[in-house]
């Protein structure tokens, strides 16, 4: 339609005459996205971030023994012979210092043991009593104790690389000394929010996406919405920084779809116009040296297109499984769920009397019926769909 | 032990003569965690939060007809007649402007119609033929199409208060224009650090516990580590700003266990030491108006009284359920798991072959065990364990 960009036409027949599969889509993130580098980080600030090398143990742990349960910490020979009829009285003292002989020490889990101590004698066999206890039964050295090293030996495997830490793993690297982990750097990702057509001021992708792409792992690091769109298009793709740049709308085929065209301009337009719905409308490429993801300006087909293609880019970039997020449940469909051969359909459900069913067809609804979804079902292109009473796999919200 | 604390005496048999069941503290966090008040927050950062009021539809969605799947918009009319013998050839034109008569032009689900189109044909009824389209069935009017308000009429409900809102609802707000909503405020929480006996200048549990914090919808707003832990107390109890103290370490029966003191002599300890395990040294209180939570200082005991008590309180505070946020698994248990008469148990389990074991006892190992778990089992205080071969409800990590 416009006599300056005779290219058109090639993008328009490159994307949507011939399909790529979701499948190739995904082996070219795959082959596309290589993890970030390692980089040192204190260990206080790992949580929710990614081994990039085994982590061992560096030392023995407990350092000291400690008692392993509540309880009276004592001299276990001093306990010889108590019994319920003829208890044994220690004094109570404590647990800081040395007991001294015929003495106890209320001690809880994890404590250090005074330094004579070498048992730990649990509540049911003793009983406060003034400034003593009541022993009723004795205990054999290295009751209720953790030994050095029993909890866990230096250079014992602490975490695979590639492990997520969470706040278990941070609080024991921080107890037991660690000060500083060897993490896959966190993916930059740009976004260029070129709007869906005839889209006013709102800016419904910029905050959607940047919600993902944490969940994912990743920061998003600058977003440029609207403007004149081919040109900011071109100056973003060219512009270096980031490991990844998404851009949403303007993917289809008519004359406002600059997205595409500007992509090849700037680079490689690899795939246009995928076997996916909704989605469909998706392309990649790179521009220079930077991967770019292209995502339909329809809010849902944007989420579903970032979900199957742009997150896994992330998880990738950033050391994790490319394996979607979401909790998964195998639930009984409720209702015919009915989807199109030829097309991977990406279908919300609802949990109904622990079954689910579908919300209308994968492309009907938008935002407004998935956010009445509790999860979704993909459908693989071979299938047109599911009957009443099939087990399917729920990716949960 | 010091003679300038007389206090300390009644503190302690407070504390463990007389162990306050785990419900009954989790009733004190009810009462005493009181919702905070809304606020008004931009959509596009309201991910992650909390809503305060329920939220309803401003208008009608879609505002304007649009396309339901992907195909050729048309007007029904011109396909009248149309079949596989007999294909009615309509020109293809670009969705933007009218048709005209005899044209189609190619959709995306989601987009605008033309604005004389009334139908959308899907692909299997229509090939695309140079420049144009052969239609091999008719369509009805209204097939393929969203008409106003068929996804969102105003006034459609959208999400209840307390809702958290995800990505998706962000998306659809924006598109929907919906510039602002109203969120229950994000709970502040102050971390003082006592640090455990003998413990040296590392810090697990200000990076755990922000972790976990951040997790529950609240931020640590500060944290004070270590230092004269008695003063540091006092000052921090009474100084005014959170809406909850966090105070780990020191909460024991030992000379050196100044916390239950400090928020004694601040305003009110309320209950120390819980019928809990491990971290059963846990107390609660009131420091003028701010509530305090008394935390082991044992990491794993710090975590589990966290669990139950503070992400609980963290939790209420911000609008969100008191339920634990960890995903529940109900699974067979391999191994018998031991827990004593008495006292409510958390115990860490592995999940092996769909079914899951006890890495020891509940007050075994500590978090060298724990970050080894896939999760926990929480035994109630009248049983003691379970025997192989029972269902038991895992809250996985």
């Amino acid at each position: 339609m416009r006599p300056s960009t005779p290219a058109r036409t090639d993008v328009r027949l490159r994307g949507f005459a011939d399909l790529a599969t979701v499948a190739s889509a995904q082996e070219w993130v795959d082959r596309t996205a290589r993890q970030l580098p390692a980089l040192e980080v204190a260990t206080a600030a790992a949580a929710g971030r990614v081994l990039a090398t085994p982590l061992t143990a560096p030392a023995d742990c407990p350092g000291a023994a400690r008692a392993s349960s509540d309880g009276y910490a004592v001299r276990a020979a001093d306990t010889i012979g108590a019994s319920a009829y003829d208890p044994v009285a220690l004094r109570t003292r404590d647990p800081s210092g040395p007991l001294g002989p015929a003495a106890a020490a209320l001690v809880f889990a994890g404590a250090p043991l005074p330094p004579d101590a070498d048992a730990v004698l649990g509540f049911d066999a003793a009983q406060p009593s003034g400034d003593h206890v009541d022993v009723f039964a004795s205990v054999a050295p290295g009751a209720g104790v953790h030994r050095v090293g029993q909890l866990l030996r230096a250079g014992h495997p602490l975490g695979a690389a590639g492990r997520v830490l969470d706040a278990r793993d941070v609080a024991l690297l921080c107890d037991l000394g660690v000060e500083r982990v060897s993490l896959v750097g966190r993916p930059r990702v740009r976004l260029v929010i070129a709007g869906p057509k005839g889209g006013g001021p709102r800016d419904a992708h910029g905050p959607m996406l940047r919600t993902l792409v944490a969940r994912d792992g990743g920061e998003v690091e600058t977003v440029e919405v609207g403007a004149e769109v081919h040109g900011a298009l071109g100056r973003a793709l060219r512009s270096p920084g980031p490991e990844l740049i998404l851009v949403t709308g303007r993917t289809g085929t008519g004359p406002d779809d600059v997205a595409p065209l500007a992509l090849a301009e700037a680079g490689d337009l690899t795939y246009h116009g995928l076997n996916l719905r909704p989605g469909g409308s998706a392309g990649m490429g790179v521009a220079g040296e930077v991967p770019v993801l292209l995502l339909p300006g329809d809010p849902l087909a944007c989420l579903v297109a970032y979900e199957l293609l742009g997150g896994r880019f992330v998880r990738r970039l950033g050391g994790r499984g490319p394996a979607l997020p979401h909790p998964t449940r195998e639930l009984e469909l409720r209702r015919k769920l009915v989807s199109a051969v030829g097309l991977l359909e990406v279908c919300q459900v609802r949990v109904v009397d622990g079954g689910v069913e579908p919300l209308g067809l994968a492309d009907s609804g938008g935002l407004a019926v998935a956010s009445r979804a509790d999860g979704f079902v993909i459908v693989p292109a071979p299938f047109e769909g599911y009957a009443p009473g099939a087990r399917v796999l729920v990716h949960t919200y």
